[in-house]
């Protein structure tokens, strides 16, 4: 560029979430540089990803390329990467390999993970669902504790593989519990000769009296209906003590109980990623950003935050909005637009956001839907699915989407039932993982054998 | 079962690829009990592996759960194990867990690896293609390198990155070399901005001084024309004398050359998994099971060999069949066939096979085809796609490829560009690979932390 030239003005998005998305869509046609860094060479729609961890739906139906979102819009540059903190003086962010990106405005949307609330040991034995890794680790460790209870011989063992436990009554909770009863007792059994549905036995925990507490209580009600239908046990006001291979263990009215358990998928909870406090920036009691009227930290104008990561308390009220999707998008798509204001140096406006409702899904035919009406059951399904189709990105993954949805209905049948990061050999011969890569310079040697058996 | 009642006689089938597959199909209605073991929880669709190595097609598409193909046949028993010797004498076959399964018949199908022809070491730096994992992994390493050479300010590292070589003129490699030339300058290309076509650099490495060798010389030819249009370089006459990380050593006439290359993959040649030895049957100099006429092992009756793991050796003929499809999948049929005779006491057969001929494909609209008629270019590939398209199992994979296909031949995008394996964060935090799993006792603890950060 001349340096005659007035410098063009950057904007730094960290995360390509939905509302890092949905931002720098927004930015389209204002006169700045977009950068967008994520850790993920994908967009990924998180909601379906428990059709993922359920085999219902491949990884590559519910994410796409960021580039392939981007790439081609004149005024962005796509960045794999991790940005591991910022100078915010300067308006420099750094990426974890050490190289800085100059901005004029971040916009930080890169979203939460899960939390186990101090209890980071229990991650190994009690599996998030946060991106693709979780969802394919989750699958795998489903499908084969069918493959090894078809072959117990102990009852005791065979008890522990078909007990699966979820922690926590939110969305994820709910449609894990969910969709985990539909697999093992509708498609999974046909295909296990020592199998019966009723061995399989799905236990959902939450501390609170009901499910889905954002929910009104007929319609957490209706929920719990709907899970008990599907074979799902209900725990409520219960809280775990301890997980650990195998089992966990849960408190309900001061009483101790251990149950084995194969599989312990946790939907508790999540924290913002450790970018937010990395940032030095005020974070409210949860640790999340916290932000004005239009978004942006507190005292810092030019770093916005926006979903997750952030907490945006609508004025008048206590409480920050929810994480969910709609959420961050509304909010990507304000920030473009008070970035385009503040170079035409307009005064920013104050963030309002327009609920349209909240919906969580059961299983097939099975969902609540609360906004202008509330719908439960098959019509709620039906309104879940049509939603949820709408906002995939994408017509290619829009149609495999209905298609495999539509064909799971008409036949029972998961099409995505693929164990395949699983060793069935000696620890020695184990690929170890590729080894993590900063972008420059060219990293040290990963080793990848190759050498495979297919028996 | 009653004492009194004769026992039911057994089939152990050892692999679960086309002839394994084939076979326990072929033995329904047989009045035998009949156990299919395989590593995999999923029989692979093969031919069709480099599309998921080059992001055109999901895992899931090339693959199905045994169990769902036959897990519901009243006489078959599906286990996911791995066979790793047995008793001839006793009829006995073990899994690696201890576990022994009998059998009356073992019809032993488990295939081949990759051979490196005694150099595993390159096993780390020069990637095969027998498996999903191997694919994903292929997938992974050739989108990281266009990731990092967008970001790279280096020329020499940038060419190096955007340097692939496949080694190996077979059908796999020349799939491969075409799959990366198409994927890298056409579909690619214009998701970079720092990119042009021209700086992707294919080259295929062959021993031979042309491609294919079992196509006649004319065909040959014309896929070698045909990988040129798409840019691919070709060295014929060329041996590799090392790989290691990021480079390549070549020898052609005595003089030796290295390559700087990000990704180098390996489709020169296989080898039969180490069950074929352990089983201390007699082999072949390439280490293949020498079977007789019925196709079972010399002198082991009761033992057959069929597909990629056999040297099938037609009467008045030198050489072994071809590690093809259709030449497991005849002799998976034709042993079912002997086991039905068997237990009539009839006479055994010779296994005649019949050969439909043989086709490759290089690109979009580019193929080869031998058999009643030759064919080349786009009339080659509608038949290749028509062919592979009606033999992938199952209805529903069959038309999501097809509409991949269909999708990403209007629109050259690719559909399945994900990284899913990568960790771009501290190695200490990187989740350890699932643990090696035996199927029974339960094994110990496997470490999977499920805490992930999504910026």
């Amino acid at each position: 560029m001349d340096a005659s030239e007035p410098r063009r003005r950057r904007v730094l998005i960290v995360g390509g979430g939905f509302g890092g998305l949905k931002a720098a869509k927004s930015l389209r046609g204002v006169d700045v540089d977009v950068t967008i860094v994520d850790r993920e060479n994908h967009h990924l729609f998180q909601p379906l990803l428990y059709q993922v961890a359920t085999a219902s739906l491949s990884p590559g139906s519910i994410a796409v390329p960021i580039r392939g979102v981007l790439g081609r819009e004149p005024n962005v540059s796509v960045v794999l990467g991790e940005i591991v903190g910022a100078d915010l003086e300067r308006r420099r962010a750094k990426l974890r390999d050490g190289t800085e990106l100059e901005y004029d405005w971040m916009i930080v949307a890169c979203g939460a993970r899960t939390s186990y609330f101090g209890h980071d040991e229990w991650a190994a034995h009690a599996h998030g669902l946060k991106d693709l890794r979780d969802a394919i680790r989750i699958r795998e460790r489903v499908l084969l504790a069918f493959e090894e209870a078809e072959r117990a011989t102990d009852e005791a063992t065979r008890r522990r593989l078909l007990t699966f436990v979820v922690v926590g009554g939110g969305p994820t909770g709910v449609e894990m519990a969910g969709a985990i009863s539909e697999l093992g007792r509708q498609v999974l059994v046909g295909d296990y000769k020592r199998i019966a549905p009723s061995d399989v036995r799905v236990l959902l925990v939450e501390r609170a009296d009901r499910v889905l507490t954002p929910f009104d209580r007929d319609l957490s009600y209706s929920a719990a209906d709907q899970l008990r239908e599907l074979g799902v046990e209900l725990r409520f006001g219960t809280s775990v003590a301890s997980v650990r291979e195998g089992a966990i263990e849960l408190v309900h009215d001061g009483v101790t109980e251990t149950i084995a358990a194969e599989v312990v998928v946790w939907g508790a909870g999540v924290e913002p990623v450790p970018l937010a406090k990395a940032l030095g920036v005020a974070l409210d009691r949860r640790g999340r950003i916290r932000v004005d009227g239009s978004c942006a930290a507190l005292g810092q104008a030019e770093v916005f935050a926006i979903g997750d990561v952030a907490a945006f308390v609508p004025e008048g009220e206590t409480e920050a909005l929810p994480g969910v999707a709609p959420v961050a998008m509304q909010q990507g798509r304000f920030v473009a637009e008070q970035i385009a204001r503040d170079l035409r140096r307009l005064p920013r406006k104050t963030f309002r956001y327009v609920d349209k409702g909240i919906m969580a899904t059961i299983g097939r035919s099975r969902a609540v839907v609360q906004g202008g009406v509330k719908l439960t059951g098959l019509l709620a399904w039906l309104a879940w699915c049509f939603i949820h189709v709408l906002y995939l990105i994408g017509f290619r993954n829009r149609f495999i989407v209905m298609f495999n949805w539509f064909w799971s209905y008409v036949t029972f049948k998961r099409g995505a039932r693929l164990i395949t990061a699983r060793y069935d050999r000696a620890p020695d011969a184990l690929p170890p993982p590729l080894a993590p890569r900063s972008s420059l310079p060219p990293p040290a040697p990963a080793a990848s054998p190759s050498t495979s058996t297919n028996s």
